[in-house]
């Protein structure tokens, strides 16, 4: 295998906001150049699959102001300070849905924008959900939809639904569902 | 249904790297307070599914500085100024695998990461491969690889593959082969 890291040389904080961390970093290339390197620094988010049963899931419409488009998505959330991603999705399902669900389990993690970001992002299942209300930010529209899976995958061919996360974690409840093998992997049970 | 759209009211440009193009925007939220939304402005990527037979896909593994990682991904590219997004496919594939496609197929687009740029990323089946040399940018470190895409499935529930077009892709590409409704829809003959 050929050497591929990247030593960093300099790095500069280019630009902290109150959701962007912008760093501007010199580094060493494997042949000796050096190049540049911009990315932002991201504390890595959540997605939860509410899995209502009868094959439907829980999602959340919302504006999206970089996009200028309202978005159906899996209801996610940035990862506080001290926080388990676990908390996180449990908070946000809770804050978004006002579903509280009692079992969660950790798919897979993902890296959103490899290309110009650290941001992880871990998807989990959630089941046994019960309806507590939601406590909505008066700052944030969401709207609480329930579709059926099979509905969600035409609407990603379609090209309705757009997101990233809800299309991976869309296409991931599908496979489990028939997937009895993948089900015992991840220890689920419906 | 609600109202959801953000009006703008002041945008500044607070930095333009060679990557990078980072806005702080105020904007009017629909409750009629003011918020600040932080964001990149993208000019577009694509992403390809290059498929080069008995259920095998070309892939690529490089380093990425962002994340401090070798990935594997499938290969993509932004797209340049007045290009069309099918060049740049046809572009990357060439250049990152020394492949040549006769036949692309845009299957969807999607947002990598929607709260944060306005990123949107189309992904496109490609066939009737032929190699003609790969045309490596010297301070892209790549490597190419052939995976049979039931070993990329696996590899993304064990959390090996974790690049969001990657596993969108890899999962696409995956239904697809087992549908022939969906083949039939995107005039996809193998």
């Amino acid at each position: 295998m050929k050497e591929f890291v990247e030593k960093t040389k300099s790095s500069r904080n280019i630009f902290k906001g109150k959701l962007l961390d912008v760093y501007v970093d010199e580094v060493l290339l494997p042949s000796g150049r050096t190049a540049v390197r911009e990315y932002i620094k991201h504390p890595g988010a959540a997605v939860v699959i509410p899995y209502v049963g009868d094959g439907e899931l829980i999602f959340v419409r919302q504006y999206r102001y970089p996009v200028r488009e309202v978005t159906v998505e899996l209801p996610a959330g940035k990862i506080d300070t001290g926080e388990d991603s676990i908390a996180t999705v449990e908070r946000e399902l809770i804050e978004e849905t006002g579903y509280r669900a009692n079992r969660f389990v950790e798919l897979l993690c993902f890296y959103p924008s490899v290309g110009y970001t650290n941001e992880i992002l871990c998807v989990y299942w959630a089941q046994e959900l019960s309806y507590i209300g939601e406590r909505p930010d008066p700052d944030e529209n969401i709207e609480v939809m329930k579709m059926s899976i099979s509905e969600a995958v035409e609407r990603i061919f379609a090209g309705d639904i757009k997101d990233s996360k809800t299309i991976i974690g869309v296409l991931i409840a599908d496979r489990l569902l028939g997937d009895e093998n993948l089900k015992r992997r991840f220890g689920i049970k419906l």
